[in-house]
């Protein structure tokens, strides 16, 4: 068989705001072959991909991302990293292609399993697809008594593990960071995974980041989430080995799986998070997990979108029993929400697991996404480069 | 004052060429700020780039690239550094960024210099413009006879500095390369600078790298390029500290200014290749530079496209009086000689200097252009986002 159409659908919901809410468009992939259909999804900038997909070839090292997809021979699983270490050779100069390649690789995973009757977790190499435990994630109050409060209410909905993050942490004094995070220990009780995400707050700053570490120590945090930018990979290493020690999770804009590997062995990160949909898809991903594994260093997905994105983001650690801790949409849009429903719900230990359905197990609802469509058109010297196709 | 427009356009050779020849296509900027026009040069996929300087927001940190710059004040020299850095935190999710913003960059630095009537090289601190020594680079011949031949003639032409690369190199065994090179270095004398290309042949193999070394110690060259592609950190470090000692060189496919510090802290390269058209511009280039002085290190452009792409890649080490070897394009399409003709030609030592004219220093030829634009138009949402603008 061969890969005879790789399809993709920019959908956005009617007004997109100046949030940092990465839920409110997508670019979907469609890859058929034999008649079978699998989806995908990049997160990326949906009109950005479509170009790096079809752009007319600069040089043999800058060809568009399709140029190594269309046509290649598609068997077994092995096609999939072979399709893609085609990408990377090919497409090496377009700068884009990662994040492109992301939602064709998920794709292929998802049509090289319904091909199978297999699901996408087992044919990646594992046994057992174990329960992980989705942990809830908001943002920081602004006082001290709004944090205890919200963190109050998670507690009672459920949760167990909740993150907080960004708002006025390392914006103000150590000190009152310190407070804040006292604030939702207190709220959460002793027994809470309490995770806190500084969003980069720091930039390349390892004494002010430093300054934080005591309270995060005192008030037992879980891991402490990008304090710098995803290339002050120094940094991370001088703030890993910084007293009082506190474990530092990293990683999510890593577009391939060496820069996540950098992160564990210099960035001394204890928790590598890898966003499916930007490191070049679920091989990647894989690696990055296998990886983890033999540095002692524990994966964690990075999804806020659909369930189609969470299903490909788990995949990657899906059989490995003591990495445990998963990231999980809660405040997605609707158009997140409706491109696959969700079809890992919570169960009564608030753990979710992936199904052993072939692919990725997860159903593309293409009715409920028409009225999601971006038209998008891209003529180059004259002729049509891109429609948007019927979404079917 | 503002930056009132930011045009860009797409500039092809007729055909383009499934060959390694990056001056087949072009990505021309044009800023306008009072009355002044500066001009870039993107070393890019040129419709990639132009849909993320257009693409609609997808988040507030995937925002277009062209919305941190319209409108931005654009008064002194550090207004440059300023809007890069809104661009890299507004843009953060959009990949391709960084290649955009280079050529946005360069054309800033431009139409700052004719603003405040300085050559370039001077606003980034530099007090003068120092002579570079450009080498001839050329791919070995299949055999080490043609090699020979090869650089006998170079070495006639009056170069004293020769690149080989690529080809055979590293596709058979270490003797075969071992030949090739002693080939090379006879014929081009015991005096002459000769310089090996791995064209990252070797990926992440260590062992089959380092077989070459001692061949390349005993023909004493200059330095040996990318054995292996840019994200193999450690790789680098280890061939770096590998016995015979041979100098490397890397670094030409960083997108920031991160990733070649890194190469040159952890990947132990000493010579630095950067390709200002791609690093996020001359002001990320400058910062490589200054961190090259600290650590010891030699900065070299790497560039081959056209005139003004050679400007922007001089001055980030313009001032640097012992950083002398420079990448020089020889063999560049018609469309890249176009662009701004030949500005820098060799003296009789066969060396090159920037000059003292404001700005870059290099005039763009709209009229030669005309026949090289590719008429684009990008439609989303049925609004016409973008149109090729008139070249003037």
């Amino acid at each position: 068989m061969k890969i005879e159409s790789v399809d993709f659908f920019y959908l956005s919901m009617p007004e997109v705001l100046d949030v940092g809410d990465g839920s409110q468009d997508a670019l979907l992939v469609r890859v058929e072959s034999g008649g079978i259909v699998g989806w995908g999804e990049c997160e990326t900038s949906p009109l950005t991909s479509i170009a790096s997909a079809l752009a007319p070839m600069s040089h043999s090292a800058c060809k568009p991302v399709l140029a190594s997809v269309l046509g290649q021979r598609f068997d077994d699983p092995s096609d999939i990293a072979r399709i893609g270490d085609l990408v990377r050779a090919n497409s090496f100069d377009q700068l884009q292609m990662d994040h492109t390649l992301s939602g064709i690789d998920i794709a292929l995973w998802d049509l090289m399993g319904k091909k199978l009757g297999e699901p996408a977790w087992r044919l990646v190499g594992y046994e057992n697809s174990y329960r992980k435990r989705p942990y809830a994630s908001v943002l920081f109050g602004d006082t001290p008594e709004e944090t205890h409060a919200k963190v109050s209410r998670i507690r009672q909905a459920g949760f167990s593990a909740v993150k907080l993050g960004w708002g006025p942490f390392g914006r103000g004094t150590a000190k009152e960071d310190a407070a804040q995070v006292h604030a939702a220990r207190e709220a959460l009780g002793a027994d809470g995974t309490l995770l806190v995400d500084a969003g980069t707050v720091f930039a390349e700053d390892v004494a002010s980041a430093a300054e934080r570490l005591e309270a995060l120590s005192e008030a037992r945090v879980h891991w402490f989430e990008e304090p710098f930018h995803n290339y002050a990979l120094e940094e991370y290493g001088q703030l890993a080995s910084t007293s009082p020690r506190v474990a530092l999770a990293g990683g999510e804009g890593s577009h391939n799986a060496h820069q996540a590997v950098h992160m564990m062995r210099q960035g001394g990160v204890k928790f590598i998070q890898v966003d499916t949909g930007r490191i070049g898809g679920i091989t990647a991903a894989k690696q990055v997990a296998d990886q983890a594994v033999a540095l002692g260093v524990t994966y964690v997905n990075h999804t806020f979108t659909s369930g189609l994105a969470l299903a490909a983001s788990v995949v990657p650690f899906a059989g490995i029993e003591d990495h445990v801790i998963c990231e999980y949409p809660v405040e997605s849009r609707s158009l997140a929400q409706e491109i696959a429903g969700n079809p890992f719900p919570l169960d009564a230990d608030g753990m979710i697991r992936l199904n052993d359905e072939p692919g990725l197990g997860v159903q593309v609802d293409v009715a409920a996404l028409q009225k999601y469509l971006v038209p998008t058109e891209i003529r180059v010297g004259g002729k049509l480069l891109y429609q948007t196709p019927i979404l079917k």
